[in-house]
């Protein structure tokens, strides 16, 4: 028999306990033992869980009990969860986690101090779909060339709403709130940054890169407005917050931001909460794979699929891999990105403006592939919409420093990536 | 180091052998030991396999080789690769099948002889995709609520291009045999016996069903015909071949055969050579995993998967469970299965033939939900479509036959199931 302990008994914990004892038998005869949850930690000791475990407000009772085998790691945060898992490490407990944030900061200490024994992780990216099992075993004889996913399943609901619905950003995130998809405050899901930390789990399994969130592009949804959502329903475009590794000529990019994604790449059909993650290996292909990316029940789903791997006896490297995987590989600068990318411009309504700003954008090298100019007027401008090949961050960035310079267009310029 | 032995040196197996070499890097990273073919076995051992591997004609010389670690099966056929896997085991060698009909016939005898020696098969069921993978272990928490895969891409290439560009079943074969995505004799993939023997694969893991590709519903796709993508295209479907494995009050549906998909079905949009396989597990809900069905490096990817978890000492039973999974239970009778159907007749034009019609079916208990008469006369008859509310197999087996024994119908009468 196998003995869980789990710290932060939430919506997830309290679904693992719950499915552990409501689906026992099959998954018994899986994992080929009995599994069953202990005991359990929580903060507010007061509060009822609904689940028949022993529940304390000390980590030590779960971590320090020699009847425990695998300690799930549910709390949240970074340092205090850090801290924990490895006295559990210690204490010789194998730990399942589902905190992408303890991962996106110590994953690599995390790999060394675990050594042997198992820390699986499958729950910490997109919830109940297995693309922790995919990279690590599934498509583990591929160079990885990108990983592409929609990773936070609260800005998709938002993108697909404003696009498919004409809701503006103000009130779907209301509307995400109320229905308990955002926090008060949602700047973790909508900045970008609940993304990131996933996409930099994936790409360390991937290419072994050891980057932080302060290393990488970031950018949420926060500023998308209804003339981008006219402009990408006009061009065919969706518009999604999506996770990027990729590897190129100059080493890998890890990146996250809105893009404008074509209605015909499948990732632009994966609406509502759903997450999905595109890998392109060099011997397999394209696959994706897709499925529901939060819940309790879905992500508790992946927490005990790992527990009955680690009942198997199955171990396998932590990230995947033993050693440096492709060596000299290493993150692209930010600045160094290349793209196409999309500007809205609100330009004044005279004479050689078109001229002014497209020679602009000719000196800072930018390439135009089209240009759309609105008739109707905001405040005496219209509204140009360009869109350019494939250009460097670092040049798109100064060319609309450029055009800001410019007097008919001033401030008043934005950018979104286009993603193929 | 890890030595491998390959038999059957063909498509697959030479590019096993390739990413073997080519990939020697990131696979002993991942796998943490070096991992070498070492022989291959052919039939032909004249033709030139460009690997850089001792070939040979006699299966024992791997199979027999102490030095051998993994044999790896990729020769086809049934029992004559059953005797070499079993001879395989009992050298206490590790092995690695693609073989889907091997599998499909003697999944249960190979569990129980290979024992705690790994026996795995990632690649035997939608090629470079870790659907095996994500059933065994991904989602092993789950009861699994069913699983509809696009499992053969010979026959949803065929359709995707009588759908999407109306070329007569007969051209697109002729087509995909060109191309080499079809036999010269191409029944084992139109005749749905290739996703058969998948189905049953994924059915044992999720269900611990151990059927027969004869105990199950098998049909193929070559009584598809233009008026049906003709209907298909204006009631919104797709035709796609199906694998569906689903768990009713009854016990478990295993069946094959083409269905009118509605086009707001995620699987709908699967097209050409691609597989797709959608699991609804209790837990996690709906997921969906996409990728190349075949191909020689997408089907090694999958094989060469498997060899890196046997490197890594990692077991787990070879069907994902130990001992029943859910009692009681089984593989409901083909003729109890229950679907929404459509009904496709050529009548005599003549008053009273609908009422005629109608009343039959009424007869035998059959609801109907559409009805669609086309104008355009075809010898003397006119196309009357029908698509029927949830009803059993039996009934609408014998309502066809009620409608046969109609003067005004006589044998003009086809049907295929709906899958909303």
């Amino acid at each position: 028999m196998i003995k869980i302990g789990i710290l932060g008994v939430g919506t997830v914990g309290s679904s693992v306990a719950k499915i552990l004892a409501e689906n026992a038998d099959i998954i018994e005869a899986r994992a080929g033992k009995k599994i069953v949850a202990k005991s359990g930690v929580v903060k507010n000791i007061n509060k009822d869980r609904g689940v028949d475990i022993k529940i304390s407000n000390n980590p030590l009772d779960v971590i320090d009990d020699p009847e425990i085998d695998i300690v799930v790691e549910l709390m949240g945060g970074v340092e205090e969860p850090y801290e924990l898992v490895k006295k559990a490490l210690a204490n010789g407990k194998a730990v399942v986690t589902a905190n992408k944030a303890l991962l996106a900061y110590h994953r690599y200490e995390l790999q060394q101090i675990a050594g042997d024994l198992p820390l699986f992780y499958e729950a910490s990216v997109a919830g109940g779909i297995p693309i922790i099992g995919a990279l690590r075993n599934g498509l583990s004889a591929n160079h990885i060339e990108s990983i592409v996913g929609i990773l936070n399943g609260t800005c998709n609901y938002m993108l697909t709403k404003m696009i498919k619905e004409g809701v503006s950003y103000e009130d779907v995130l209301k509307e995400a709130q109320e229905l308990g998809y955002a926090e008060a405050d949602p700047t973790f899901d909508v900045g970008g940054f609940d993304a990131a930390h996933k996409l930099l789990i994936l790409a360390s399994i991937a290419y072994g890169i050891d980057a932080k969130p302060e290393d990488i592009l970031i950018e949420g949804i926060e500023n998308i407005s209804q003339s981008d959502v006219e402009f990408a329903k006009e061009f065919g475009y969706e518009i999604k917050l999506l996770g990027i590794a990729k590897k190129g000529r100059d080493g890998v990019e890890i990146r996250v931001h809105p893009a404008l994604v074509k209605s015909s790449n499948p990732i632009s059909k994966v609406d509502g909460v759903m997450n999905a993650v595109s890998v392109v290996g060099d011997r397999v292909g394209q696959t994706m794979f897709y499925g529901p990316g939060a819940g309790g029940d879905a992500t508790a789903s992946a927490v005990i699929a790992d527990i009955i791997e680690i009942a198997r006896g199955n171990r396998g490297p932590m990230l995947g891999y033993k050693k440096g995987l492709e060596s000299g590989l290493k993150l692209v600068n930010p600045n160094k990105i290349e793209s196409k990318y999309y500007l809205k411009l609100k330009v004044i309504d005279k004479p050689g403006v078109l001229a002014a700003v497209t020679s602009t954008l000719s000196k800072f090298n930018i390439s135009i592939s089209s240009v759309l100019q609105k008739e109707s007027k905001i405040e005496d401008r219209v509204r140009l919409l360009l869109t350019t090949h494939l250009c460097q961050e670092s040049d798109i960035i100064e060319a609309i420093n450029g055009l800001k310079e410019l007097d008919c267009v001033g401030d008043n310029v934005s950018m979104l990536r286009i993603v193929e």
